[in-house]
C-alpha cells in the first residue's frame, strides 16, 4: 500500500451493466468495462483502477457479478480478494454500492467511500485526483459529495445537479439544492444555459455510515437486508439463504435511493470537475472520442489489419483479420467471433433495440 | 452418357480468372466459379455443367489451373478424369481453349467444340439449349459461331458482334461482319440503339480443326506449341519441358486470336440468345440479380443469421455467425474467415483496385 494515501478513504467500483448499445463487443459474459474502448491498451476497468490508485492505493473494492469474478481478478492483479464483492445477480446500483458501504464500514468504522463507475473515460488523471481529494475532505464534514461535470451539450442522457452557494472552507465545493432526473430536451437546453446545473456523473463520495443512514430512511427494507448480507459476506460468504435474499432485493438506482433524499435534507455538496469526462455509451461516442484532434480519421480499436478510404467512423475487431472499407463514411463495423455489426454513427443508438430483439427471440447465446 | 446427346459435340469450360471484383469471396485459391453466387445451392461451375449436360451429356472438358483440380473434381462428380485439362499456370483464354481444341480433335477427329465460361449466369436453360443446338448445326457448315446477347444497356464492359444477313437454312443464325472490342461509352450508346449489335458473351461453337486452322495463321507459334503440348497431354501428361513450354506461351484473349481474324475471313456466324445472360462481375451485379422481382430485399448468400433493416444491398458470408445491419442501404458486406469487406453498390467496381493494392503490398495470402 502506498503510504501517502488516505487510509480512511476507500474507493468502490460498481462494475455492472451490460452496455447493450456496445453490442456485439459488450456482452453479458464480457461487458463494456472489461474492454479497451479507448485504445489505451487497458480496459475501462483497469483505467478506472489506475485513476484511483494515486488517491487510495489498493484500498479499492470492486462490486461485480459472480460471472465476472475471474475476468476482474485477472485484469486487476492488485485487487485484494477480500475487496472483490460478488453479486449473485444484478440488483441495480443501490444494492451494489450499499453492500460495499456496509461491508467497508463494518471493517473500518469511520471510512469515507467514493463510488466510481467502471466504464467512464477520464484522461486528465491529475485533475481527477485533485477533485476527488477535495470531495473526500468535504465528505468528512458530513456531506454526500458528488463530482459535477460541466455540460458540453444539452444532454438528455444524464441527470443534473442544481448547485448554489460555495462552501467557504473549500477550494471549489458548492452546496447542492436538488438532484434532477434525466430531463426533457427543453429543460436540458435551459440547464445548459445556466452555470448552476452540472451533469451528475454518478460519482458519490461520503462517509459510509451517512450513506447507510440515508438509505435506512429512504429504503428501510433494502437497508436492513443489505446490513444482514454484509454480515454474511464478512463471516464466510453468502449461503443459499443469502443468495435468495440478494435476488429479491429491490432494484433501485442510487440517484433515487440516496442522492435525491439526501439533497432534500441539505446533505449534498458538489465538487465541479475541471476534467473532461466521457460516458462512452455507444460506438458513435467512442468514434468521437477516438478521433478527437485527429479529424479525417477512421477510428480503429483492436488488432485488425485495415484497408480503408473512410475518413470517419469506427472499426472494432476482436481478431487480426483484414477489414476492407470502400466508400463508406460514418461507418461503424464491429467484428467478433460470433457476431458482426454494420451500422452508421447516426444509428448507433439503435443497437440497443437490436439487442432487445435478440433477447425477445431467445437468442441468449448472442447477448 | 445420355444416348440422345450429340456425340460429335464436346463442351469446353475454361475455368480461369480470379474475379478480383468479388474479393474476398473469390480468391486465388477459390475463384469465382467455385462459389454459389446465385443462391442456387450450386456453384457457378456446377450450374454451367448442368446447363450443358442436356446438350452433350458428360462430353464436357474443363480447362483449369492445377491448383483447382481437387475442387473441380469434387464439384463435378461426372467429369471424367481424362476431360480435366490442367494448366500449370494461367496463360489467358486462347491457350486454354486451344489446348482443349487440340486434345479433343486428336481424340475425335471431326469434333465440334463449344466454349462456355464457368462463371456466367443463365437461368433459362431450355432457351440456352435451343440456341446452342442451332449453333452446333451452323458450326457443322464450317463456321465459328458465337452466341450473341441482346444488350440491356450501353455497356462498355463487353465486346460486341456486328451482325448482318440471316443465314437462310437456320432458324435464327446471322452472318457476323465484325468483332468489336469493348467500346467507348459513345460507341456503346450507338450500338445500343441499333438492332445489329449484340454482346459477345464469349461463347464460341466451331469445329475444333477450324479453330486451330485460324489460330495457326493468326498465332502460328502459339498454335505450334499447343499442338505439341496436346500430344504430351495425351501421352502421359506434361513433363518438366511441357510445363516450361506452357509457362512461356503468349497470353492473348480468344477474341483477338480467333474471333477477329475469323470474322475478317467471313467465317463467323452468330445465333442470337433469347435468354437472359448475366456476367456477375461484381457484388452490385449479384445484388441486382438476387433481388430481381423481389424489390425491397437485402440479398443474402451463405449461411449467416441475419438481423437487418436494410432494403437493398447484399450480404455474403462463409460462416453461420450473426450479421446485424442497422440503417445501411445499398450496402455490400462480405465476411470470410480471414477478410471482411464493407462497401456499397456504388463502389462495387473499386474492389478490384483494393485487390491490386493488396498484391502490390505483397499480401499474397489475402489474394
Amino acid at each position: 500500500m502506498n503510504m501517502q494515501t488516505d487510509a480512511s478513504f476507500y474507493a468502490v467500483i460498481p462494475a455492472g451493466g451490460i452496455g447493450s448499445r456496445l453490442w456485439p463487443l459488450s456482452r453479458a459474459s464480457a461487458p463494456k468495462f472489461l474492454h479497451d474502448l479507448t485504445g489505451s491498451g487497458q480496459t475501462l476497468l483497469q483505467d478506472t483502477w489506475d485513476r484511483l490508485e494515486p488517491i487510495c492505493g489498493d484500498n479499492i473494492a470492486v462490486v461485480t457479478g459472480s460471472t465476472h469474478a475471474s475476468h476482474v481478478s485477472e485484469q486487476l492483479p492488485h485487487l485484494s480478494p477480500e475487496n472483490l464483492l460478488l453479486e449473485p445477480s444484478p440488483r441495480d446500483s443501490t444494492a451494489a454500492i450499499a453492500l460495499a458501504a456496509a461491508v467497508l464500514s463494518k471493517r473500518h468504522s469511520d471510512v469515507i467511500i467514493g463510488s466510481f463507475a467502471a466504464d467512464h473515460v477520464i484522461h486528465e488523471t491529475d485533475k481527477f485526483e485533485v477533485a476527488v481529494k477535495e470531495a473526500i475532505e468535504v465528505a468528512k464534514t458530513g456531506k454526500i459529495v458528488t463530482i459535477g461535470v460541466n455540460p458540453t451539450e444539452p444532454s438528455t442522457a444524464f441527470g443534473y445537479v442544481k448547485t448554489s452557494d460555495a462552501i467557504n472552507a473549500f477550494e471549489s465545493a458548492l452546496e447542492v439544492k436538488e438532484f434532477i432526473e434525466k430531463p426533457s430536451i427543453n429543460k436540458a437546453k435551459k440547464y445548459f444555459q445556466s452555470p448552476d446545473y452540472l451533469w451528475n456523473a454518478g460519482m458519490f463520495i461520503a462517509p459510509a455510515k451517512l450513506m447507510l443512514e440515508v438509505l435506512s430512511e429512504s429504503e428501510p427494507e433494502l437497508a436492513k437486508s443489505i446490513d444482514a448480507l454484509a454480515d454474511k459476506m464478512l463471516s464466510g460468504g453468502f449461503d443459499k439463504e443469502s443468495v435468495k435474499s440478494w435476488n429479491s432485493l429491490k432494484k433501485v438506482a442510487i440517484d433515487y435511493s440516496l442522492a435525491e433524499p439526501a439533497a432534500k435534507k441539505g446533505l449534498v455538496a458538489c465538487v465541479p470537475a475541471s476534467f473532461e469526462w466521457h460516458d462512452v455509451g455507444d460506438f458513435a461516442a467512442i468514434a468521437e472520442l477516438q478521433s478527437q484532434g485527429r479529424s479525417g480519421n477512421l477510428a480503429v480499436l483492436g488488432k485488425a489489419k485495415v484497408l480503408s478510404d473512410s475518413s470517419s467512423g469506427i472499426l472494432v475487431s476482436e481478431n487480426d483479420k483484414l477489414i476492407a472499407l470502400i466508400g463508406v463514411e460514418d461507418i461503424i463495423v464491429v467484428d467478433t467471433p460470433d457476431a458482426l455489426l454494420v451500422t452508421t454513427k447516426q444509428h448507433a443508438q439503435k443497437v440497443k433495440g437490436l439487442v432487445d430483439s435478440l433477447r425477445a427471440s431467445g437468442k441468449d447465446e448472442l447477448l
